[in-house]
């Protein structure tokens, strides 16, 4: 096999009820897993989905790769959470299916994670069911949207209200394609980074300080390093709770607040900008409850180092409205992420409406200020 | 428990996977089961799912029923084939989400196959799976299409083509229902519980011969008979091969020639008529692979007695490439279903172009005559 160049390829494995997704991250990825992805792909028929501006990037060196493997058709998906809607489904259904997709063809997934979560979910449903490989290109999707097998599309009322657990047969990624990144969409990826490491793996998250500087300059061996880890370290969780009934929840961190000021703000608050705000207001629902001072100061200066743009101000009634039609809803009430110390979180915490209403508006008053903690 | 009563409930389990699925059958169902259906849905949120016609038949008794567990908002569906298509798996989910559904919800599917098929599906994506109750209200339904959990919609150039196997926690079926049907959706379920007998089951196709009379003047008792056997020996199959990778293939018997008959007709013959005639053309495989003329012979004498309607001439050249894009192709070939005696058919068996291109010709000679055997 290829794989001894300089760097060896990370290689770890996500062990789910239907098979095992095997993940294949570092520099060349592409060209040094080229052994492993014919092992794996054994004669199967492919199919790429992609994006315009992916496919201008990375097309050609993925159909490359691909090659040696067989002749591969390329359906090109739209860019962007625009692709992630059920009429893109049908559509790409009906192409698939008139060139002859089968049960046993394999869809190439090459973008981001709303490519990622579309090809997914397609590959779950299409034929009720056919497998796929993930080729994540964003710093985001390496490390999260691309890991863990939950696929799905948005309606008009809800983000990723529609899909399925489909892990796929693979994730390759390979840790050149990152440098093309804008500076935005690598930020998307520290938070989701940051999020991970504070809520399952202390030493990732001391690690990730320590190595800060690197990573934000956009050193493509930091940017490898760092999607292999934190995918590996969601991998691990995600092995005990791939349906998301209990654990898995704690990757929610942020998520609760963050969505719903997505949902206020018509989603033109970034992914990213809006997590790390969710991060930022738990510690209102943390300190109280006795989380340690020093963790979550050094948290929140993770995150000042961002740079994030500042998102808009918000009422709090409609964000906690908002979060009460989050579907995490779980039997009438909903459950909050808290981190206390580094890598030792709850996922369980249920917050009295009142107290809430008051931590939201202590929140929003300190927008804009350092005095919040 | 009230199932006390002059007959008793049949009930029988589909063990997958993921679960289990209860089958409740027989007459008076609804309100017999009474007990088992509250202890299934156990305080659970449940969400109403069927067409207008069916509503106007049964929604009151049905509300009367599941009110003893709890309130049941509807959700009216397009009657018919029409309802599966991913646009109204998109509104209904929308409507879902804006009513509130969650994970821990259940969506009670309340119609024939079309319904069960969109409503089982939709469960199957919605918040990425919840839970749902299939009440068929047609033969075909409580024999067939609700049992097995397959689900899914359809594409233009193909049907069921995206899908998932999701089996509900339940299956009620009662067969007071069932005399509401108009004689042509009867006999569109005995067509598929001959085809099932004859792939399965021996002495069930001798019952059904047996009481071909009964059966055919619609007589309640032995309609609820056939659901629950029927339904029964399917179930014992599909416990081996729930994602249909090996032997559920036996229940294709008659639907690969069936299929592109639909197909080439642009869907204007009925689905059981279809199956009818793909069933009766392998004879012309059957026969000279060494099958038993007389069980031939029996199972042509009960289609003939159903007295479907003859289909529309197709041209052989069409119904061939129909069948090339049937999506039970797999790795390039098709693969036939063929019946030798009662119970005993193989569903392996690839039958070479010159061969299948001349039993076809045959066999379109001979339609509308007796000299097909």
């Amino acid at each position: 096999m290829p794989d001894d160049g300089p760097t060896d390829l990370t290689e770890f494995e996500l062990v789910h009820p239907r098979g095992i997704t095997r993940h294949l991250y570092g520099r060349s990825a592409l060209i040094r897993a080229q052994g492993r992805l014919e092992e794996l792909l054994n004669q199967r028929r492919l199919f790429l989905l992609s994006s315009r501006p992916v496919l201008e990037l990375h097309g050609q060196a993925v159909l490359d790769g691909l090659s040696r493997v067989a002749s591969v058709p390329i359906a090109e998906v739209p860019d962007g959470e625009a692709a992630k809607r059920l009429s893109v489904v049908e559509q790409l259904a009906e192409r698939l299916v008139r060139w002859g997709v089968e049960r046993s063809s394999v869809l190439v997934s090459l973008g981001g994670g709303s490519v990622s979560d579309l090809v997914g979910f397609l590959a779950a449903v299409l034929h009720r069911g056919v497998s796929w490989v993930a080729f994540p290109t964003t710093l985001l999707a390496q490390l999260d949207a691309a890991v863990g097998g939950k696929t799905g599309v948005d309606l008009d009322i809800a983000k990723n209200a529609v899909g399925a657990f489909h892990p796929p047969l693979a994730v390759l990624a390979d840790a050149d394609w990152l440098p093309t990144l804008p500076a935005l969409e690598l930020r998307a990826g520290f938070v989701e980074a940051i999020k991970t490491a504070a809520v399952l793996d202390a030493s990732l998250f001391a690690a990730i300080e320590a190595r800060f500087d690197g990573l934000l300059s956009g050193d493509p061996d930091e940017l490898a390093w760092l999607a292999a880890s934190v995918a590996r370290a969601k991998v691990s969780l995600v092995t005990e709770d791939l349906e998301d009934r209990g654990p898995r929840a704690l990757l929610n961190f942020g998520h609760t607040l963050g969505h719903a000021l997505e949902a206020v703000s018509g989603f033109s608050v970034s992914h990213g900008a809006a997590v790390a705000y969710g991060m930022r207001f738990v510690q209102h629902l943390a300190i109280p409850r006795g989380a340690d001072r020093s963790f979550w100061a050094r948290l929140l200066s993770l995150l000042d180092r961002l740079g994030l743009p500042e998102p808009p101000v918000a009422d709090p009634r409609d964000l906690l409205s908002a979060i009460g039609r989050d579907k995490k809803v779980h039997a009438g009430s909903v459950r909050w992420v808290i981190p206390f110390r580094p890598g030792e979180a709850s996922w369980t915490i249920t917050v009295p409406e009142p107290e809430l209403e008051r931590a939201l508006s202590d929140f929003l008053a300190a927008r804009g200020t350092n005095a919040a903690l």
